[in-house]
This record gives C-alpha cells, sequence and structure tokens, in this order.
C-alpha cells in the first residue's frame, strides 16, 4: 500500500495513473472500458449460481423524499401525474366505455438515486475515457461517444457482495471518513469465504452501512443529513490498484459518492473517480441499497449471485438510474 | 372464441369481466396482481434457461428521437447536461488537482419508450385493481396503493418470446389493424416449438413486426409516422380468455398500444387494457424492442429464456421505463 | 374588529365568507373576480401618476437559490442549457458561417418565486371560485376555467405601496408572527399621505420586511431559514373586511404566504386565503421584492405609481411567475 | 441598400459588422447592448402617451397546443399539476377546516412562446455581445455575465408598432420568404402617420401578418404548419444598418425567428441574428401575438403606446419568456 502526499492530490493521481492506465487496452475506438471484462461465458457462469430464485431489488426510490439537497442543481425527482382516478371519476376524460386513465411524468437528475456512473462522467486534466478531449466526449448534446447506452446491454453477470461493514466495522457500520482500503476488501474476502472470490468481469458491491445509518436519521425524522455529499465511509484512494489488479468490470457501494469523505488528501475533491473513470474505464454505482440483499447473505453464506444491472438506455447520458436485480 | 358486437364495447367488456375477474384471488389486500404467479421456483426455473450467457437489452432509447408526438403531453425524454466536457476544459468549473464533470438531467413522461403500465395506470368505470375505487389509488400525488415499486423486485422470471410477426405475418410483420387472436398465439406456440409453451408465472413477449418497420420509416427520414398511437397490429379483444387462461406474469409487445388499433368496436379506447389491467391484474410491456432477440431466438429455436425487466423505482409511478435484459 | 375564536377557524370562516362573499357579483360566468375593478379608467389613472419615468422590478430571481425546501414538491427552478458558448467554441454546433448559438430550458414550481395566485389556487369545501366545484374547474389538465390566462391581459393598474414594516415595525421591518390588521393598514396609510390611499380597483403592495431579514440571513450563509412556509408577519385573517370593503383588484406581500404564520387558530391552514381567493375572487402576490421601491417611496413621500403585473400566460394555471414593474 | 453576395454570407456578416457594431460604446463591462438606450426620460414620455388606459398582451399562450415540433429539443411547455380540485373534493389532502388547494408546475424551453432573446443567445465566431469570449460568458450553468436578469427592470417604455403586413402586404399579411427591407419600414412608418416615427430608446414592434395566418392554420385543424422554423416574412439582413442608425432598444415580430426565411442566402442559418445580437447588443423579441393591437391601432391611427415587456426574472438566462403589455 502507497502512503499519499496528503498535500499532493495532483501528483498522487499522476503517480497512480501511471501504473493502472487501460487506455488503448481495448484499443482506439473503444467505449465500454472494464465492461469489456463481462463476457458472455462470465454471465454463463453467473447464472449458474441461482440457488433459490429470491430477488432483490437494488434500488432506492425515486422520489422527492431522496436524499438529494440541490448542490449543483441535483434535486430529487419530481413526479407529477398527467391523469389521475380523482380525475377519472369525475368523468372529465371523454374516454368511451367507462375507460379511465392515470399517466405521470418525472424531472430528475439522472444521477439523483441509485445509478451508474457513465465513463463520461469524470475527465482529468481535460481528457475523458481512452485519452480523448473531454470537449470531443461530453457538450451540451450529451455524451456523443461513450453515453451509457453503449453498455444498455451488457450489465449483466456475477455480482459479489464485499460487506465491509459487517466483516470490518462496528454493528455492521463503518464509521464516517473511514477509508476502505486493499487490505479491508481483502479481509473482508477472507472472513465472508470462498464464494467472495473477486476476480475478471466481476461486479462487486461494497456495502458500507451508511446508508442503514443514513435510513434511521429520516425514519427518525432528522432527514438525510450529510448522506448527499458529507462526510461517509468509501473506497481509499489507494485502492486504485486493486480496481486495476482484480480486473472487475464495475463496483457500487450503498454510498452518495463511492470513494471516503472527505477525500484523503488536505484539498481534493473526488480523486479516486478521478483515476477510476477516465483511466481505468470503470463503472461506479452509487446510492445502492444493498441492505436486504447482505442480511440474506449473511444468513447463509453466499456472497456471489447473478445480478442484472442494466442503466436506463438514456442515450448520451453521463450516468443513468437503475434497478438491480440481484438473483440468488 | 367470442364474436364481438362491434357497437357495444362496454357490454362486451362486462361480459368478459364476469369471465376473467382476478379480483379477490390474492385477497383485499392484493397490489401485486399477476405478478403474484412469479414465484421463486419460477425464476429458479428461469434461470436454468440459460445457456450460451449472451444478454440482450430489450429497450428503445430514452431520447428526443422517440416515437412520442405530445398526445396528452407525451413527449420525447428531454436530457439536458448540468455540465460538461467543453465547459470542462475551459476551466470554469472550480474543481481541484484537475478533475472535471458532467452530469445530466431527464424531464419525461413516463411512458414515453419501453416500459411496463402499473397497476394504477388504467380504470373500469371508476374502479381500479381489485376493485378499489380509482380516486383512493391515484391522486395528482402518486399511486398511493399500486405504485410501480410495489413489483420493483419481482420483475425477473421466464421470458417466452411470441413471434407472431414471423409465425403468422409476412416478412416477418403483421400489417397495422392486425387482430392477434388466441389461435395465433397458439399457432405460434406450435409453430416454435416445446421451448415456446406458456404457462403460470411466465413473462410473455409479443412482437408483431410493427417496430422494425416504423424503424424503417425512421430510417428513411420519414419518422415515426403513426406507431405512436395510429394504427397498429396487436392483441384482440378477445384475448383475454387466454391471456387469463394462461396465469401469465406479465405480457409486452413491441408496439405504443399493446393490442390491436383501430380497437375491434365502432367507437372505442384501448378496451382490453380496461379488462387486463384493473380485473387481471395483468402487468402489460410497451415499446419494447424485441428485434435483436428475435433473430437469436429465430436461429436457434430456442423461444425461452431469464427475463430480468424490473422497472425503475419510482414512487407512486401508474408507469415506469425499464430496461429488459434477456439473458439466453 | 372582529374577535377571533381560535378553537373554531371553519366557523370564523364560514362568518366572514357571510359577510364578504362575491359570488354572482359580476355574474354566473364571471372568471375575473377583483380584477373586475379594475378598469380601463383606472389604468388611464395610473399611467398620470408616472412623474421620473424610473423602472423597479418587484421579481426576486428564478434560480436554485431561490427560498423553497421542496414542501409538497415546490423546488426551486432548475434552469439548464440546451446549447453554451463553451460548446459552440469547441464548434461541435453544425452552424454555417460562424454563427454559434445557446439555448436553454427551465423546469419550476409555477409558484417557487414571484408569483400570482389565480383563482383555481384555493377552494373552500370543495367550492372555488364564484361557487364552482372545484373538481369540475382543476382537473390534472389545468384550470379549465378560471386559469391565469383570463387575466393575463389586464394585470396593469394604480399600485399603492403601504409599508407598514416602516410605519409600525422597527428598523422597517415587522417580527414573524405579526398579524396585519385593518387598524395596522390604515395607520400606514395615515402616515404615507395622500398619495397612500386605497380604492377601487388599486393593486396594493404590502411590505413586511421579512424578506429584507430573509435576505441578510442568506447574504450571512445561513440560507433562507423559514422564508418559505415558516413563521412570517402577514395579513390578519380579520383584515378580510377591509379587503373586502376597499374593492381592491389585487393584494400582494414580500412573504411566501400572503398571511400571517403561524395563522390566528390552534389548527389551521392559510384559512385568509380560503375567504379571499374563492369568495372574495382576490388575486394574492406571494414573495415580491418590494425593497428597491421601497426606498424610492420613503425618500419621495409618493406611494402610488403604474404597476404592470401581468402573469406568464400559461393556460390553465392556478398560480404564475411574474416579473411586476413599478414606473414612478 | 446593399446588394448581397448571396454566396458569401460570412463575408457580408464581416462588412456589415464593420459598420454596425457597438462593442465599447457603453464601455468594456456593459451587459444592456441597447437597453441602454431606453432612459428614464424615455419611459416618462412613454407614460404620457396613454389615452385610453386599454391594455393589450401581447403574448401567445404557453402551452402543449403551441408551435414547437422539438427541433434541438425545443419542445412546447409541459404544465403538470401537483394538486387539483378533483384531489381537494375526495378530502385526501389532509388540510384542516374545509381549505383545499391545488398548485402546478412547468417544464419549457425558455424560448418555447413569446418571448426575448437575451445577449447571451447568439454569438459570432466564439464572440459574445461587447466582444467577450463566448465560453466565458454561457456554460452549462448560463449566461454568467449578460443573463437576462441585468435588463429586468428596464424593459419598459415607449412601443412603436410597425404593421408592415397591413401597410406592404396584401390583406394585411406578408407572404413567407418576403424580405422587410429598411424602404418596407420606412413606407410603413409614412403610411401610418408621426405616431409610428421611429428613434432612440423605443421598442419597434414589426407585424408580419404571419401568425394571423399560422393562427387560421391551427384553427382548421391543420397545426402550426412551418411557423416554428420553416418559411416566414421578416427583417431583411440589409435592415442591420436601420437597426443600428436608429437606435432602438430592442425588436419584436410575431414571427419565430424574427429574419426573413429562407435567409437571404444560398447556406445561412439567421445571419441578422449574428450581427444585432453579439454585435449590436440588440434585444429581439420573437412570436409575440401582436393582432390585437394592430387592430386598435389601425382603427384610431395612434401606433405609439406605453409598453412594459419585463422578462421573467430567470438568473442566467439566454431567453426569456414575458407577457407584454402594451397599455394605449
Amino acid at each position: 500500500m502507497t502512503s499519499l502526499d496528503r498535500s499532493d492530490p495532483e501528483g498522487e493521481i499522476a503517480k497512480t495513473v501511471a501504473r493502472v492506465s487501460n487506455w488503448g487496452r481495448w484499443g482506439e475506438d473503444d467505449v465500454r472500458g472494464t465492461m469489456n471484462f463481462l463476457t458472455d461465458a462470465k454471465r454463463l457462469e453467473a447464472a449458474g449460481l441461482v440457488q433459490t430464485g429470491r430477488s432483490y431489488s437494488l434500488s432506492l426510490p425515486f422520489d422527492m423524499d431522496g436524499p438529494q439537497n440541490g448542490w449543483r442543481r441535483r434535486t430529487n425527482p419530481v413526479h407529477t401525474m398527467l391523469d389521475t382516478g380523482t380525475d377519472a371519476v369525475t368523468g372529465i376524460q371523454g374516454f368511451p366505455h367507462g375507460i379511465g386513465g392515470a399517466d405521470d411524468v418525472i424531472a430528475m437528475p439522472l444521477q439523483c438515486s441509485t445509478q451508474w456512473d457513465g465513463l463520461g462522467h469524470i475527465f482529468d486534466h481535460g481528457r475523458a475515457w481512452n485519452g480523448r478531449p473531454a470537449e470531443s466526449v461530453v457538450t451540451s448534446l450529451g455524451d456523443g461517444v461513450t453515453g451509457i447506452e453503449t453498455v444498455a446491454d451488457v450489465v449483466c453477470g456475477r455480482g459479489v457482495l464485499l460487506d465491509v461493514g459487517r466483516a470490518v466495522g462496528t454493528d455492521g457500520e463503518l464509521p464516517d471518513g473511514f477509508a476502505i482500503t486493499e487490505e479491508h476488501l481483502e479481509q473482508t474476502i477472507a472472513a465472508q469465504g470462498e464464494s467472495a472470490a473477486v476476480g475478471r468481469g466481476d461486479i462487486v458491491l461494497v456495502r458500507t452501512g451508511q446508508l442503514s445509518r443514513a435510513r434511521r436519521g429520516v425514519a427518525a425524522g432528522e432527514g438525510w443529513g450529510g448522506y448527499a455529499g458529507g462526510p461517509a465511509p468509501g473506497l481509499s484512494f489507494t485502492s486504485a490498484d486493486w480496481l486495476h489488479r482484480t480486473e472487475i468490470a464495475a463496483i457500487a457501494t450503498d454510498t452518495w459518492g463511492f470513494e471516503v469523505r472527505p477525500n484523503e488528501f488536505d484539498d481534493a475533491f473526488q480523486p479516486l473517480h478521478q483515476v477510476a473513470i477516465p483511466h481505468l474505464g470503470l463503472f461506479l454505482g452509487e446510492m445502492w441499497d444493498l441492505d436486504g440483499l447482505a442480511s440474506a447473505c449473511a444468513e447463509d453464506g453466499r456472497y456471489d449471485f447473478l445480478l442484472t444491472a442494466a442503466p436506463l438506455r438514456v442515450t448520451g447520458a453521463v450516468g443513468a438510474p437503475v434497478n438491480p436485480i440481484a438473483l440468488r
């Protein structure tokens, strides 16, 4: 494990990138990054993991009660009705033979709740995934190169839950500001046993327990607090090498921002993103609800499953909502 | 097969409902309708169908080029950026250590592209699924009872493609206005062989071929024409008994409106919806892109697969976008 | 002045309504309520008040920094770009001869910032303005009868500023919870002199000073606090008779909710609205920025002016944003 | 009048700019362009024009029936309800003492209906108003320099209607493709008489009659046709010198795009915009409904009036909706 110079995020990022960059690995034209690791063979293997047929949605609700607070115009979803049952019964809809209907619309940031970061979401010094100039990738028209639609059909494979909260934390939770290093990840894998082995093409789900904590706050009427953007447990910047070496296809957490917050530098903003997305080409999932799945895994000791987490097919999106389904 | 009185949709609907209603079948409090047929055992069986590990997205794109025309405020999605790569490279984002980002929002009807109708979408004479008064179910606040979130974790099971276009049509397509009856469905099943057998808990995908035709129009610069709301092939009103008897969990088509249009009555609007949703409690999928999957099925003669089609978890939605993944 | 029974808002409302109702005053078909008081003659008189040609916008900004907090899905405006200058300079817009462009969209509640309440905004026991059943007026399709468009061309006339904050308060501000009664209004008029006389067809602007206070909080980095929906100075329920007797066309305040908050009953929600909108047919303006205008009036002692405050012409709106211009 | 080289829009634009540029005219820091011509004295003079007190809204409706067709994501407004009268009467709103309410939201392009172009709307070779680099003015965060809020308080003054349709056209309308030159403008002024004289600080309204024609099409069930972006009468590119010389503060038309379409070059897109907005700093209004006002003017021969047309105060907007009120 590297020791970080807290005063020099830019230097540390550059050094890390020099070790882990995947630019060119799948050719100049690649738009799928680490999703290239997720093959048909991997999906076939994953289907074989299903033993009970029980399915788990890993999605938080999408509604006005969500965690967003408007930072950089990231609001919670506004869901409104075009037609309602109350309308229908007053007979104003004008349809024949007694039919009535309801219909609805939504306005929301694509990253307001359970979501995937796409490869166009983050740049490093003006460079997007595979070395492309950011301005040739994402304009006001969206991501014309690596829009989320490029992986809309493939995000389905072997999921592995690493319940770091349970394995390393207290009462199943890591405290805010806890940086999950490679050691913690390997310790969790060891504790969970064989089914938790992580390798090429896997989709890794890291449970920190912060969501469980935040949810208690909501239930207690205290609101979401700093869940969106405040202090949180999360991946250490130093885990970049592990993310690279394991050749995983994607990774998601139960937190707003994937990596530990405050970040591990004196003045920084999501430095691990800056390595993982543009350089590894790695897909990051955020705000996934892993609690129900984690309970089931803890009960029978099986930590891998078939995971289908295909993002909503929004053309040109740099992130997209998803309802991930784990099938055990 | 019943012979329909074209002048009396209300009477025909009432007669059909008398035969096929599922009200009370799963108790007074049920909110999942036919999704109750989709059990863990069914999902386990479905996982066993996977042979190649190849995945297919059955979702159309969500963007401004979609088929909607504004009818009843159903527009195409408007996807806009909160931050872009062009911004990032001008250095205006104010982030440290060279990180830049892009972020986006969307405004769209929940039924603008590939989607599930929820149980609160349609009423019959002021009654919603299971006999509830429509006004106690869907208000301006959304569907407080049968919102799509009630099935967010279960829509995963055995999918069966019935390629009626290929089996019954010409050059793989049914003409607009073609009513698919029970006979056509059974004829298709027979033609496709054993893997196409339909039974309790299955999710049936009916390909008419209209989408292939519409897409040619788009490619030729003619736009979507009447795809959204115009004449279309689709399920016959008379298929209600088959939908009921087979005990399927859900059914989807490659058309805008599921049922044949013009409808089979002199003056009618989606009469099969009026039976299927509030009375059967059946989930209807619309605007699914079945073409890629259909080619694969035709090639190797296997028509069933693991289908994961969990709707976006929008609280209180009467319909929801979905990116369905067929895994063969 | 009536003494209120704090435990019986419903009874007090009914008694007040019996005294002040305008139902039928302008015929069965009326859709403009008190705006009928605002005649061409009144507008002509108002134009004669202009002495300096100086104009004042009474609008707060519409942006994400506004006072809304999401209560009942009332968010602040989300303004996003369809095209930008950063895009234009990268040459991606595809326009000829060096032209580039920027374009934008907005999503917002119609009552998120400076606005008029329309006559369809509030009902009393299911009755809208002029006695119409609420369900025949406002459905999911909007207000089909008294939509704000019915007054889009007439809200222009004599404005009178009543700076109650300056006349009655301390340092120009009334404390939160201060109920402005008829006595306070008359005291202010008397203090301000002749130009502050209020009569038929006038548009009255009541400055409480709460906005000045809230703005100091924002400037100090404390945010808007309870400006949207919290305690506030405002019109007393007992002022209903004055609102009726003076025959004013409209009235606006510098607060979120026009009337005093907490309301003057043990358990109540905006009881003066319940009288003023459906029974008086009175147009209420909220979140108007009166500070600049008030300074000018205080300086030269002229409190009336030409006010043009035509709402944005949104068909069927029950409220609408406005940029009111006072011309002195 | 200059004769244009149809094959060289870029050259013609450059030559015109050399003659008419206002860069630096009001200092390096100016953000109001020609709105600087509109002084208090001008507004005072305008107030003196009011003779009858009759007010005219020059705004089209904002609703789904508008002229937009989705070009570059410019849709018509989507207005939805947060609460309705149908809801209120079912008693689901949970408010005390019989109060009920309705509330609404809107999602719309800021230039979807009657609107002002702001100074950040158009660039010439990457330069915005006053010579600023476009990328330093308009980013994804909006127009940080010349956002429409900079003129929110001043757009009120002497309006002059030039009814070119009536003066020059047939049956009050100019045909599509008709280029209005300086000669036509002067001919109209002469025909209309003294009250139509145009000078410094005036807001000029040019009626072509195309909207009257489009409206007949809508009434006939034929829709808006090409009103949004198709062929239209409008200002000739050659009128740039007149726009400059007259020192008007702003100009608006009853068409979608202000200038004649098709444009007067072989391959061009809105070349007059490219001169008028970034170089003159001139505010352009589009889709104004001038028909009612024009009838009144034609009747009594008075063509000037007090015009209040303050844009909705959307921070950073490059265009903004407006409900212009002409007071005669």
